[in-house]
């Protein structure tokens, strides 16, 4: 199977989710909107994939992974039906029923993140919600990144016999987005996260083993990888930390 | 199988979308913190449940479903779960998709309506956060409840055969959770929703037909069904209704 994503070509976002999947799992993929607009690529290829009269079954947002006939949109709903075809999630139902728990907690956590600078409306500038951004931010660092992690420190502790992954004794995509979620909060929150991560040793142990893996690191050394910036949901504003 | 929900006793919450599955599916189920504390429920035994160390996978946060050995959390993960064993979802894997996408959706739109009176903090009270919440809910009014909505008219609209059904059909689990938004909206913001129902017939007419369907017309009119009130996800301010 080859995979086409789609997603916002200039930043992470919601996408790097998928996009680190698609690499552990050495698929075959196309990042559609980073390809050239002469190639049908670019910003273009997406809107004409989310305006398409003709889909039956059409896709609220990005990122949307195309598998055949299908189009998912929901980075979770894309995840857990990527796992078992790229073996990042143990077979049994149990283990995939607990991956995708996870994942929607992650997600939560997403949410969050990216509501610390637009805690108003999306349809605004950050500047334009700045004192509401502040104050979001403050609650987002002190009280929920702490729950949030704290929660994720316990997942791997209890998983006893996984090597320090969260599911099972692979790694999984809950693992790579565990990663992500990491590298996000240092980007975004790095003042914070240093009083944090003390806390947190098994999963600052997991986003240094993930950033190790072979595909992972050459991923993360390629042009594939679009470096963090102030357009996405991991945003470095100092004055939202603390 | 006899399932066990464990959610806030006194609201409707995320709990109510696995409630009213349950409920459609003729599910064996008990609302564990209804029972009375002396019968082993309450919030007690939520939070025991919570603060369980013997549990491997510990989830973060209710709703939770016991089904045998899996506690299982996070609503769409829930309802994923329940679907094809309630038969609430057709069997195929590419409707399974579809209407775990189509429940993500409807869960974005939910956190939002949530964050219309708390856009700071869940930590805060509304009163404390209340100019904040004036501005966010003005824009979830003006700008997002049109754009979700339009998304599920138009989700309706291309199921073409699907007899006013989301996915396939027949009632699935996403019918009986669009049932609970149109419901919940209505009751939060229900100025703003008389104008958005103009450009939604097909969402409205699904709304009734779910809540016409015996086991759900019979839970409806029952004890079991919370009323809404000011400390669940959809709460009346009417000053957030503009």
């Amino acid at each position: 199977m080859r995979y086409q994503l789609y997603y916002w070509p200039s930043i992470q976002g919601r996408g790097e989710f998928v996009r680190l999947a698609l690499e552990e799992g050495g698929a075959r993929y196309v990042d559609v909107a980073r390809e050239p607009e002469s190639a049908g690529g670019g910003v273009a290829a997406l809107m004409s994939l989310l305006e398409d009269k003709a889909l039956r079954r059409p896709p609220y947002a990005p990122p949307i992974l195309e598998a055949g006939d299908l189009h998912i949109a929901q980075t979770a709903a894309i995840l857990a039906y990527l796992g078992p075809k790229l073996k990042l999630v143990p077979r049994d139902e149990a283990s995939r029923v607990w991956a995708n728990q996870l994942q929607l907690t992650i997600a939560d956590l997403v949410d969050e993140a990216h509501d610390t600078h637009h805690p108003i409306a999306g349809s605004l500038y950050y500047e334009q919600q700045k004192a509401a951004a502040r104050k979001r931010a403050g609650h987002f660092r002190e009280e929920r990144v702490p729950k949030y992690l704290g929660y994720f420190e316990r997942v791997l502790e209890r998983n006893r016999g996984g090597r320090g992954y969260a599911v099972g004794n692979a790694v999984s995509y809950v693992d790579l987005s565990l990663f992500q979620v990491v590298a996000g909060l240092r980007y975004a929150f790095p003042k914070a996260m240093r009083r944090v991560e003390r806390s947190c040793p098994r999963l600052v142990a997991l986003h240094d083993r993930v950033e190790r893996r072979q595909k992972i690191a050459a991923y993360l050394a390629s042009a594939r990888r679009i470096p963090f910036n102030e357009q996405g949901i991991f945003r470095r504003y100092p004055e939202l930390d603390g």
